[in-house]
């Protein structure tokens, strides 16, 4: 049996490293290109930064699968095993632009159940991290259990892009969802929306698409809360195929998916 | 004359001075209440850190003038002299409920013209300041002036309910301007998103309602810049009344004010 404990200081210790390595590349000019458009950017530093994770896992841990947001491995067709689902630099346009509010997220799972989640903000340095069953953290404090409250009370995490472009079948209720709720926040990267809900600074993280790499890490996180993770009809979220996400404490289930 | 490096050395140490006391408060309970709204609070830390300012103010300089979003000292009716506009916490939602993302906001203005403006991230103690002819910095950083990005390249900051209540003036302005900008951020905090404008995190920050104490800090650093702030119509942002806000780099303003 695997020690998840140790692997998730593995985990951990691997993505100080490549942290490191980001905060030099940062210093330095690097290539930029889009992906499949101009808001879906990818830099050398997310591919470096990558392969940087494949080679010390596949040394490592020569039984383990792969899967990565920039494809350095061949696509995985099932969650048998152990798998790392790894996205290098989550929120690359705020790494382009910003430098600030990226994230290496990684979630370890074993036969589709997760064991380890890490989502680390390289610039705030703030590792969130759970394995299962030991507690969720932030840096070396543990995450206590969100305050229930009532939607209007509720800051809400979404891409506010979504918000203008209505020829999607969400429009009207993420409408719906941002008047209801008290106010509303988008970071641009949604792992670390989603570390927020496991924090309490946000109530609830709705996106309309995201994949697997995004919100691998953060699941985990938010199953040892106890909070929901889901499609917006309620699916569990799968391993192999993104699409539509809900985060948030258990309580806001029924009415998001009431919303949706 | 005033000795405006000096008064920018003072204003700094009494905010991280206020900051310290702020942080403490933090760790205990402290009573909340809504003011015009539930998305519109005040604690008794506002309250206390304002109060905190004026006296500080009053036993320095007598014969300065202040105004303050908690109303500490009578309202003014003039910008002749020397005002300092001081918003205590900007983003007293984030204040309550995520403890991080809240700022200090201070301008000082001579016959109302910008001299001094800092904006102070309390919890990633990330310090925005100028002095009228000396730069902008971050901490020990000097800012440098931006790229100038084409709008599909921009990140522009709003606060995003805005999008979903569509009964304003601004509404299809703004569903244009997110539609045709790269991306859309909301941080909550209206001082930190107009300093990130001056640091080239963001390329414009718009909102359609906001007050002096809200913008005046980060209205010396634009102006430092050499970027663009003003009303939707084109106006001088007044320091006595509120309105619409537009802080953008120079090359913006034109676009912008087509949309509105």
């Amino acid at each position: 049996m695997a020690d998840w404990n140790e692997l998730g200081k593995v985990a951990r210790k691997w993505t100080y490293e490549a942290a490191e390595q980001i905060k030099r590349a940062l210093a330095n000019p690097f290539k930029v290109e889009a992906k499949s458009g101009p808001d879906d950017l990818v830099t050398e530093v997310d591919k470096n930064t990558e392969a940087f994770f494949y080679q010390k896992i596949k040394e490592t841990y020569p039984d383990h699968s792969f899967l990565g947001e920039e494809g350095t491995a061949e696509k995985i067709h099932s969650t048998d095993g152990i798998v790392w689902i790894i996205d290098p630099i989550d929120g690359t346009m705020n790494f382009v632009q910003q430098k600030i509010k990226f994230a290496i997220s990684i979630g370890i799972f074993e036969d589709g159940v997760g064991k380890v989640g890490l989502v680390y903000d390289v610039m705030a340095d703030e590792m969130f991290y759970a394995v299962q069953g030991q507690g969720a953290y932030v840096n070396q404090l543990e995450l206590v259990a969100g305050k229930e409250r009532p939607l209007n009370e509720s800051i809400v995490g979404l891409n506010a892009r979504w918000l203008a472009e209505t020829n999607h079948p969400h429009a009207n209720p993420l409408m719906a969802l941002v008047r209801d709720s008290r106010s509303v926040r988008s970071y641009g990267s949604a792992a670390i929306e989603m570390a927020y809900v496991a924090a309490d600074r946000l109530d609830a993280y709705v996106s309309v698409n995201l994949s697997p790499w995004d919100y691998a890490g953060a699941s985990v996180l938010l199953e040892e809360m106890g909070y929901c993770t889901s499609s917006f009809s309620g699916k569990a979220l799968s391993l192999l195929e993104g699409g539509t996400v809900i985060a948030a404490k258990q309580h806001y289930k029924e009415k998001l998916y009431l919303l949706m």
